[in-house]
């Protein structure tokens, strides 16, 4: 339950690289209420290069595994957002239960989060998890969307959806299309596990070794086209948008054209494995840990070559040409000591893929649901783009952000009234955050096929 | 330390599957002399099938989470030989070393058993690990003969050592050539992760999805040409044998020829994933599971096809050939509820390869060492094949059961007198038991090439 003082306080926990455009909203916000903003970081001139000195705006350390910091700060906060890495929130979660403070981040919910929901009801507060761009946006835009067209009296059949984090067309400079908005680690390790979901009643399972190459086409109107390999789960969707019975549901992440080829051959080489240390590491160069990976029988030709041969591809194609490009053939020492396969990797790329002071990312978004009205079979499409204006504002800060720093807004001028344990699906929660982003640039183009 | 009473008792923890011969071993060696074996097991009629009524032999019900089963049991006892599963040792070897009591089995050992040497230096016993075939027979032929090659004055360039249990080519009427004798769970989830050796002085690391295509040829005399994929781990084995810096060491598990072709398509597949649960998998039936796990693209042909055309093989080759014979493209109700494939997978192939009574199981295992003697470059061949008798009384059972019982012996006798945290790598306990093997009909054969 909000205090009954006068006077607000959001406490925000973490001020990591997504953190601007939602500080940013927030102060520009408290300005001329009763409001203000205290934010938690491991480092003080970290938080100070983001708030600058706005007089609403209380920088303080914050170590989240001290409990005595936990308990101050969230004590003294009406709402709590965790920006901290994942495995991170489930302490601030509790502690914010206890203290009956509200909670808010952009992380996957668990178990173990869900089963707190009837005490956040009990402490009458909300604990509000996936609010950010994918899981966020993409369940308010496609919930929306669901309930629009059930309230039409249509009959869904199909609901497809693919999100990525990308570099905008002006600023792709390099043969990927890609650069890092985003935790690289994730990228580097994504898709490990195997890909579910359901299409045309049969449930379908994709193991890791052929989640690249088993991929969609998808077109976005004015960006052309692009490539989307699926999400590790889609079926669990059904139950939160209440299609449990639609025959088809896929979800998944977009990349340039190109892109899926070519990293199929980092993970049938293996240099996605995050599982073992290759020992000595740091006296290896990046050549020669391929050549480590490669089967001993090929042996005849450079190890651009092999790779090559080993992933049937073209020596002079374009993937190989991307592999050759990130300098992974390249005889210049990797430096990490007793590392993983994924670490090096991670290492190769943020030298590669580092995102330039000037350069835009961009965020795509498309739902395509296939339905069916008036006995006639049909098809909406919903697409959203969004540029960033370089790389301390990007779009991906703007898109996690804003949602969260929306229904912190929305809980203090108590429109928002849910309690318990929630992603954002309900049309309370999604139809003002909606509305309300499209006067930051944010909004979706719909159009029917 | 033994206590000083006259009489001496043996624990056996678990009368699994291969406990036959050493329960056997013991119970003859006991005859005429004050010794027991307590057999301690969930079931007494087990037991009672495996012991019959020798008077020596002392059944008790035992539960390994139980502690006062444990006290007692182990207070009571002169020897504890530990059979139960692997995850299961560690509190059986923590109380056997601060009860005083030595301690065999024939599982890998670990870091936390590690950590235990000094306090069993300090208790003046011995606990033994990885004294049965893989691990154990292999360790104790190997360092027999690489110490002899070193008293030799050889330079060992190279090791390779593979080991399979196999069924007997008389017993073979299967086109796999693979039956049941050992775990089956290991069967399906062998050589998951990636697998780690050294060749010509490079690290090499083959990962799951290759480890069945990047297979080596074995020949043993008398028994033609079997196929070895690589282990798991081979470079620890460098510091075991104390053999730091061997240009060339990989060991492996043999199988007949063909097997890991036609298995690499359980594995593209993802029919060997344990890592989650098919939903409602009860109601499948294995073409349907198939035909899940196929890419969406591939939908022209059947599943025997389509799997053919994902794994560039020809529909009516050996290895598809292999593959239908396990009947996983039959519609058959798998009757598993919420499965994971792995468990789907050992389903199917426990009925297909299960040891009939009358069937012999056999143990291969070869040992090839690359050395210079007097300027020369040679090769020494060791070779192990030993068939079982029946479905009970099989050759994994010997293999594995009879090293432990020797070394009970052995020091029952005060012939090995080691004592602290040990793997049978070490002249006091390999030489006396590899003689007495040959008494069993588990002798090497060798050769210089």
């Amino acid at each position: 339950m909000l205090s009954n003082n006068y006077m607000k306080n959001i406490f925000i926990a973490g001020a990591g690289r997504s953190s601007g455009a939602l500080i940013r909203y927030l102060l520009d916000y408290s300005v001329g209420r009763d409001i203000t903003v205290t934010i938690g970081d491991a480092s003080l001139d970290h938080i100070k290069t983001i708030s600058g000195d706005h007089p609403n705006a209380i920088p303080v350390v914050f170590d989240v595994n001290n409990a005595s910091h936990r308990h101050s700060r969230i004590s003294e906060a009406d709402i709590v957002i965790s920006l901290m890495p994942p495995h991170l929130h489930g302490l601030l979660i509790i502690d914010s239960v206890s203290l009956k403070k509200h909670f808010l981040n952009a992380s996957y919910i668990n178990d173990e989060i869900l089963s707190l929901h009837q005490s956040a009801v009990d402490a009458g507060i909300l604990v509000l998890c996936e609010c950010g761009l994918d899981p966020g946006i993409d369940h308010m835009s496609a919930m929306q969307a669901i309930d629009r067209l059930r309230e039409e009296g249509c009959e869904l059949k199909s609901f497809k959806s693919y999100t990525g984090g990308l570099i905008a067309p002006e600023s792709n400079d390099n043969p990927w299309g890609y650069k890092f908005s985003w935790n690289p680690r994730n990228v580097i390790l994504a898709g490990q596990g195997t890909a579910r979901y359901i299409m045309d009643g049969k449930y379908k399972y994709i193991p890791y070794g052929r989640l690249f190459s088993d991929i969609e086409n998808v077109d976005v109107k004015g960006y052309g086209r692009f490539e989307g390999y699926a999400n590790r789960d889609s079926l669990s969707y059904r139950h939160h948008y209440g299609i449990d019975d639609i025959p088809t549901l896929i979800r998944g992440t977009l990349r340039y054209q190109g892109y899926c080829r070519a990293w199929n051959v980092f993970v049938q080489l293996g240099l996605t494995d995050d599982s073992y240390r290759i020992e000595k590491s740091e006296d290896l160069t990046y050549r020669e840990l391929v050549r480590a990976l490669l089967p001993s029988h090929l042996k005849g030709g450079s190890e651009l070559e092999d790779v090559a041969r080993l992933c049937g591809l073209p020596v002079d194609g374009e993937a190989m040409t991307m592999l050759s490009w990130t300098g992974v053939f390249d005889d210049i020492a990797i430096g990490l000591p007793n590392a993983t396969p994924a670490m090096i990797l991670q290492k190769l790329l943020e030298e590669k893929w580092l995102l330039k002071s000037e350069d835009k990312d961009m965020i795509v978004m498309q739902h395509r649901f296939g339905f069916i009205r008036n006995g006639k079979e049909q098809t909406l499409i919903s697409s959203l783009v969004v540029k960033g204006e370089d790389s301390t504002n990007t779009a991906m800060a703007k898109t996690v952000g804003l949602p969260l720093a929306m229904v912190a807004r929305l809980i203090l001028e108590k429109k928002i009234n849910l309690k318990g344990v929630h992603i954002p699906v309900k049309k309370e929660i999604y139809e003002p955050v909606l509305k309300e982003l499209v006067d930051f640039g944010i909004g979706f183009e719909e159009f029917e096929d």
